[in-house]
């Protein structure tokens, strides 16, 4: 494997805070990952991005091998240079999509396969391709295993048996991947919400070995007390020097919540997506900007943040722009819901180092625990 | 009126450079205007507007009056504000969308009753309602009187009485705007193709008196030679001293004879709007995006510029985001094709003041000439 130390500067309770160093660059943990689904974080400028205080972004293996193909991307000279990013990205396995997005899949020990979204042409996703495509192809800094994904509520059998095909993915992954100097590769725990499967999953991906450790297969129906109680008794059976992942989450209660419970990452297209959509994420909870009642609002979302889109914009305007439809709409209301996830994580981070996260985190279940299971 | 100061630098042939004084800024000419529908250049963030070179942008009055309101943009501090530009803003006057864009129009001595095309509720412009929507509601630094616009192909006596009225409009504007210290008003020539009829309107409307002096009516049908040999028999009834803007155009070569003919000041949609549906244009002219040729050019528009949209990405990443519907693709295109009309008008100000802008006319003609009248 690859040498990616992890560096826990301070804990306060089970939250840590640390930093992930990559030969592209240190990642602050906890860190939340933008969503860069097809090459680009959707309607945002990376500059903005990444001044906003982000790290690392997180790519799709499944739309960008569908178009406009790994092997395209390789050709020109890899995902960092094709979309304009020189610091760490995080892809997934494309796994996750093709049980969410496309058509006729059919799942074999091999692998799966499956039909595109985009132009019906069929597909085969192994682990040993996944692998291919992202660290050989895309050449992202931190691969993630091909692992299969059940939506919760889930039957503990097929829970079982779908953990057990990415136990044994997991280590044709990580076969495949061999030893790598500038690159990383996660593993994922599944298991569903059944403390038995997430027990026997963490300890065979932990025996198999990887850089870091992810959670899998939560934000998917379970509501967010299953969730945090699944966080709970997974994290104490993944090793403590090296950083975790829970995928695809989420709320800002979540991660507050997940932090507090031991995880170093995030990803979640909350952000951007809602941003497209009229809402506002903020420390007094989520507002939606189309609402007829921000019409004559003279005040921008948040005087106090230094994020253009933030501050320098009434919410009278951003009525009208999304009122009549203007591409500015989602752009400034995603930059600023990706600015308001890396100021919160820039908090958590100060909060945890300063031995007061606990505080801040009451704080904040004040403000948001009635958003906490409103939809995205 | 008001004072406005018009400095010309320098003259070459009947082109001319200088500089528009105005309480919020100088306009360097000849200049073009971005077009800011409704509030926002679309898919721009006005700084990269500024910096593209950008001194004067223009807002629509029809599109503004139907919605948020002129009233609701007044509340909320005036149009600059609103929109977050500090720089100046022409308006125009509504008639020339009123004709194009809604249903079911009156036409009176009065003024124009039209249906909105966003919710089909019924509106009254006038010469007076207009000034009152433009300099005192929404506060333009440059405001439009109201005209009544044909297409071309028109026959005479329409042409004429169009004018004619469009003239008795142009008393009636400049009667209710007064004098005003710290915005302009100008006045519109019409008459269509026709040489006696943009004669008596030029006479006309200098009569009156504006502060600056626009040629309407043209880009809609008569075609390239012909919008010249127009602009050639109008310029020579215009006062020198003033600025002299054609509305509505154009494309790069249109501007370039304009320029040729003694116009100052420029506005079209055509770099936003073609930048949204994939062409970029350049030194070389059009290309389009979205062409399979580009999926694997990994060279960036224009590696020459100083704009990061036409320097800093791949045509390959360009084509995958115009074929991904990504956000991106028309943010960046829009931003490009700004850049290059605002370095395409920067290049004919310095030709101009160094005495050698027809050769540099004559080279932008070889290689443009074939874009000339191909669609924008």
């Amino acid at each position: 494997m690859a040498e990616f130390p992890f560096h826990i500067r301070a804990t306060d309770g089970d939250a840590r805070t640390g930093r992930l160093s990559t030969p592209r660059g240190e990642i602050a943990t906890p860190a939340f990952m933008p969503v860069g689904t097809a090459g680009t974080v959707k309607a945002m400028f990376l500059d903005d991005v990444r001044f906003a205080g982000t790290d690392i972004i997180l790519g799709n293996t499944y739309h960008l091998m569908l178009r406009p193909t790994a092997e395209r991307v390789q050709k020109l000279g890899g995902l960092h240079r094709f979309m304009g990013w020189s610091h760490p990205i995080l892809t997934d396995s494309g796994g996750f999509q093709v049980f969410s997005l496309s058509e006729l899949r059919k799942m074999k020990e091999e692998g799966v396969e499956f039909k595109s979204h985009i132009d019906g042409s069929m597909h085969f996703l192994s682990p040993e391709r996944s692998i291919e495509i992202q660290s050989d192809l895309l050449g992202s800094d931190i691969a993630m295993q091909l692992d299969e994904c059940v939506a919760n509520p889930c039957e503990h059998t097929p829970a079982a048996s779908a953990m057990r095909l990415s136990a044994r993915w997991g280590e044709r992954s990580k076969a495949y991947f061999g030893k790598r100097d500038t690159q990383a590769l996660f593993g994922i725990v599944q298991g569903s919400t059944y403390p038995d499967l997430r027990k026997e999953s963490a300890q065979r991906v932990v025996e198999t070995g990887f850089d870091g450790y992810a959670i899998g297969g939560l934000a998917v129906g379970e509501g967010h007390d299953a969730m945090c109680d699944t966080i709970s008794l997974t994290t104490p059976h993944l090793p403590k020097d090296r950083p975790r992942y829970l995928m695809g989450v989420g709320k800002p209660i979540d991660i507050v919540e997940a932090v507090a419970r031991g995880v170093d990452m995030f990803d979640c297209v909350l952000p951007t997506r809602s941003g497209r959509h009229g809402q506002a994420w903020t420390w007094d909870g989520p507002i939606n900007l189309k609402n007829a009642k921000f019409a004559d609002d003279d005040a921008p979302i948040d005087q106090g943040s230094n994020c253009p889109a933030s501050r320098d914009y009434s919410k009278a305007y951003l009525n009208h722009l999304f009122k009549a439809g203007e591409y500015l709409a989602p752009m400034l209301l995603s930059w600023h819901n990706i600015a308001f996830f890396q100021s919160m994580m820039a908090q958590m981070r100060l909060a945890i180092s300063e031995r007061r996260f606990e505080a801040w985190r009451s704080e904040m279940r004040g403000r948001w625990v009635r958003s906490a299971d409103q939809p995205g």
